[in-house]
C-alpha cells in the first residue's frame, strides 16, 4: 500500500519532471550554480514533519462476532490532545474500516456510475467530475461509535487512564473539495417516485449505504480533495461521498456507484451493526444525525499540569444539526458554568474550537464542557442521556456483543488531581 | 534531517505507546482478536498519500552574487496547478531559504527571548507560550520575488512553457495557530520611544528582520502550528513569526529573539537583497505589503484541454492589504471581463478561491484574472505596472544581478491554443 512507500521512492517517481525543470533553471542562470553544499531536491519535494513530533493515530483490532468469521474491523483514533485549531491533518484523520484495507486505485481508472430510477444512467470518470465547478467545505466526520462504552477499540470510556484520543478520537475535521451531489443527480435526471440512494464503495467488501434522497439533494458532496490535496487512500481515494453531520458510516469511501431507488436497501452495515439495540430487544434503525457534542482537549486525560497558575482550557465542539452556538465550561463538576470563547470560523457541521482562561489554584478540579447548537439542542450529561433513552447508566456498559450504543454525546468530565495529573472521570 | 526518516522509523519511536494501548484493547475484548490478515499498526500511525499522487515542490538553486561566495539560496515552489480550495498542505508549502537548511531543533529546548526597550526582558519556553490563549488564523505567505522576472529559480516568467507553479509557486496559504505577538509584548512592557522590533531566527545564518512596532502590535502572530499540527521544519519549527500580508522575508522562522528598538537595524536581508533597485540607481526600501494579485490555476501553463465543452476556470486571489472583494476573469485577452464567483471563506490576507464556468469552443483563447481588494486596489497589467514605476516593460527583464524586482503582481495571461495546449503568455 501507499503508506509503505518511502519519501525517497516517491521522489524517484518524479525524477523525470524534476530533472527537466532543474535543467531549465540551470540554463537560465548562466551556469552560476553551486552543485556542492546545497540541499538535494528530494529533501524538499514533499515535506515531512520534525523528528521531534511523535503524535500518531492509535488503534486496535476487533472481531465483530455478528457475522461469524467474516469481519475484522479496526479503528485508528486521532490524537485530539495535541490538536490545534479545527483542521485535522490528513495523516492523522481517524480511520474506521470494516475489515478491508484501502483499495489501491489509480485515479485515472476510477469511474462513478449513477443509475437506477434515473432518465440517463451515466458513468463519470474522475477527470470529468473534476471539470465541473468545485466547492470546498469544512466538515467534521464522526464514527457513530465514538465515545461509546462499546467502541471498536474496546471500552476506553471506562478506563481512568483514558485519554481524549481514546474517548473521542473517532472524529476529525477537514476541508473537503469536490462537487455537490445534486449537480450529478441533476445530470442523470432523478425520476418521480425515487426516495433513496444506495452508495457503494470499491473495496473488497463493497460497503453499501442507503441515504434518503432528500439528504442527497441537500448538502452531500462527491469529494476528491481533503485539506488542499487529493484524498488519502484511507479516506477514500480517489472519490468519497460526504454526508455532512451524519454518522461516519454514510460517508462511503472509494465510491464507485450510486443507485437511485425507492426504498432503503437494508445493506449489511445498516442492518447488522449500526442499528442501536434497545433493552427490549428492538433497535433504533437509520439513526443519522450526530447530536451536539464537545470535549476539552487540553487539559485532558493523561496530561499533567506543571504548576499552579494560568492555563487555557481549550477543546472542540460540533453538531450534526448545524453550527455551534454556545459552549460552556465548568471547572467544578457542573455546579457552575462559564461561557467559553468560540474561535472563528464557526461553520455548520464542522468542529469549532473553544477556549476559556483558567487559573489553577492547585486544588482538585473537575473540568467539563457543554455544547449548544443553533437548533437549541444541548449536549446531555451521562445521566440525562440515560434518562432520555429510558435506560439506566449501565445500559452503556453492556459488552459489544449485546449493545453497540451509538451517537453517544455525553458531557465528558476530566478530573485534575492535586498533583496536576488529569484523568477520565466518566466512569 | 526529519525529511529523511521513513514512516517505519517514526513508528518505532512510538512503539511503546502503541504497544501499551494495544494491550489494553486486547484485554477488553476477551482475546477475540485475529493476529493474521489484519493491517499492521504502523500502516496507519501517520498516513501517507496515494502512490498515484505525484505532485511535488520543484525548485532550483541559485547563487546570489551580492555577497561574494557567501550565499547559496534556494526556492521550492508549490504545485498550484493542482491546488484545491485555499489551504496548501504543509508538505507542499513553498520554501525559500537564504542558504541554510532548517536547524534540527528539539521543541523542548527552544526558547524565545524578548528584550531591548522593555520593562521586563523575558525568556519564554515553548511550553509557556502554548499555555497562553491560542488563536488560529488563515493567512497566505508570499515571497516578494514571486512571479518576478528575476526570481530565485531563474526567470520562469519569460518561458512559454512556464507553469503556474513556475510563475506563482512562491505563495501558499495555511491555518496558523499560535499566540498574538501583542500578548507577549504586553507581558514584557514595551517602553516609550520604541518603534521597531528586530526578529532573529535560530538557523546558522541568523536571519534578522526589522518590523515596525505598529505592525507588531497589530496582527502579528507567534505561530507554532500549521494546518492542525506542529510547524514543519522548513516552515520554522518549532516557532515562527507571522506578519500577515507582508513580504515573506518578514516571517522569521525558527524564531529565537525579539529585540525591541527605536530604529530599523538594516540587517542583511533588508539592506542587501530586498530593497528593489530602480533604474536611477536608488532603491525602494522596506517595502512590505503585498499588493492585490490573482492567477488562474486551471487551466494554466502546461495543461492540456481534452475536448471542447464545459470547463471551470478556477484560481486563487489574495491581497496583503485586506480581503479580496472581486475577481474578474477574461477569456479574450482582457477585452471583456466577467465577475468570477468567490468561494467562502473570504478571509483578509488569505488566499481566496474563485471560479467561473466556461465553455471552450475550440478556438484560441487568452485567459486571465484580475483581483480587486477591499481597499479598492486593482491588480495591474504588466503595462500598467511598468507605467506606474516609471519604467518600461524591459525593466522587469533585467538579470538578477542588476535588478531584483519584488512585489510583482501583474495580471497573468494564459494562452489556450486550438490544440488545447495552454501556455504562458506574459512574455
Amino acid at each position: 500500500m501507499s503508506s509503505k512507500r518511502s519519501p525517497r521512492r516517491q521522489f524517484l517517481k518524479n525524477g523525470a519532471a524534476l530533472a527537466s525543470f532543474a535543467a531549465g533553471a540551470i540554463s537560465s542562470s548562466s551556469g552560476k550554480l553551486f552543485a556542492a553544499d546545497v540541499p538535494s531536491a528530494d529533501l524538499h519535494a514533499y515535506g515531512q514533519r520534525s523528528r521531534f513530533e511523535n503524535d500518531v493515530r492509535i488503534g486496535s483490532l476487533a472481531l465483530w462476532p455478528i457475522v461469524p468469521g467474516a469481519r475484522r474491523d479496526y479503528g485508528f483514533r486521532s490524537p485530539l490532545q495535541d490538536s490545534m485549531g479545527i483542521i485535522t491533518p490528513a495523516s492523522l484523520h481517524f480511520i474506521i474500516s470494516h475489515g478491508h484495507e484501502p483499495p489501491d486505485i489509480d485515479s485515472r481508472d476510477h469511474q462513478l456510475m449513477i443509475h437506477g430510477m434515473v432518465d440517463r444512467p451515466l458513468i463519470f470518470t474522475l477527470d470529468e467530475i473534476k471539470r465541473l465547478p468545485s466547492v470546498s467545505r469544512l466538515h467534521f466526520l464522526e464514527c457513530h461509535g465514538n465515545s461509546a462504552a462499546a467502541g471498536i477499540t474496546g471500552e476506553p470510556r471506562k478506563l481512568t487512564s483514558a485519554t481524549v484520543q481514546d474517548t473521542h478520537g473517532l472524529t476529525s475535521c477537514s476541508v473537503w473539495t469536490g462537487v455537490p451531489l445534486t449537480l450529478l443527480l441533476g445530470q442523470v435526471g432523478v425520476q418521480k417516485g425515487a426516495s433513496w440512494i444506495v452508495a457503494e464503495g470499491s473495496e473488497t467488501g463493497r460497503h453499501t449505504k442507503s441515504i434518503p434522497l432528500e439528504k442527497a439533494m441537500d448538502d452531500c458532496l462527491l469529494a476528491y480533495g481533503q485539506n488542499g490535496e487529493a484524498l488519502r487512500p484511507e479516506q477514500g481515494y480517489p472519490l468519497r461521498l460526504l454526508v455532512p453531520g451524519w454518522q461516519g458510516i454514510n460517508n462511503v469511501k472509494w465510491l464507485r456507484r450510486i443507485y437511485v431507488v425507492d426504498q432503503p436497501y437494508m445493506a449489511m452495515m445498516e442492518s447488522t451493526k449500526y442499528p442501536s439495540p434497545r433493552l427490549d430487544g428492538k433497535s433504533r434503525w437509520f439513526e443519522s444525525e450526530m447530536g451536539p457534542k464537545s470535549v476539552i482537549t487540553r487539559p485532558s486525560g493523561g496530561q499533567q499540569l506543571g504548576s499552579r497558575g494560568f492555563y487555557e482550557i481549550t477543546g472542540l465542539a460540533w453538531s450534526g444539526g448545524g453550527a455551534v452556538r454556545r459552549v460552556e465550561v465548568s471547572v467544578d463538576g457542573g455546579r457552575t458554568w462559564k461561557d467559553a470563547q468560540l474561535q472563528q470560523p464557526i461553520v455548520p457541521k464542522a468542529h469549532t474550537r473553544f477556549g476559556l482562561s483558567w487559573t489553577w489554584n492547585g486544588e482538585e478540579a473537575m473540568l467539563q464542557s457543554r455544547c449548544t447548537d443553533d437548533q437549541g439542542h444541548v449536549q446531555p450529561t451521562l445521566a440525562e442521556l440515560s434518562k432520555y433513552w429510558g435506560v439506566d447508566a449501565d445500559y452503556f456498559r453492556l459488552p459489544p456483543t449485546t449493545a453497540d450504543m451509538g451517537n453517544f454525546n455525553s458531557i465528558q468530565p476530566w478530573k485534575v488531581s492535586r498533583d496536576g495529573s488529569v484523568s477520565n472521570a466518566l466512569l
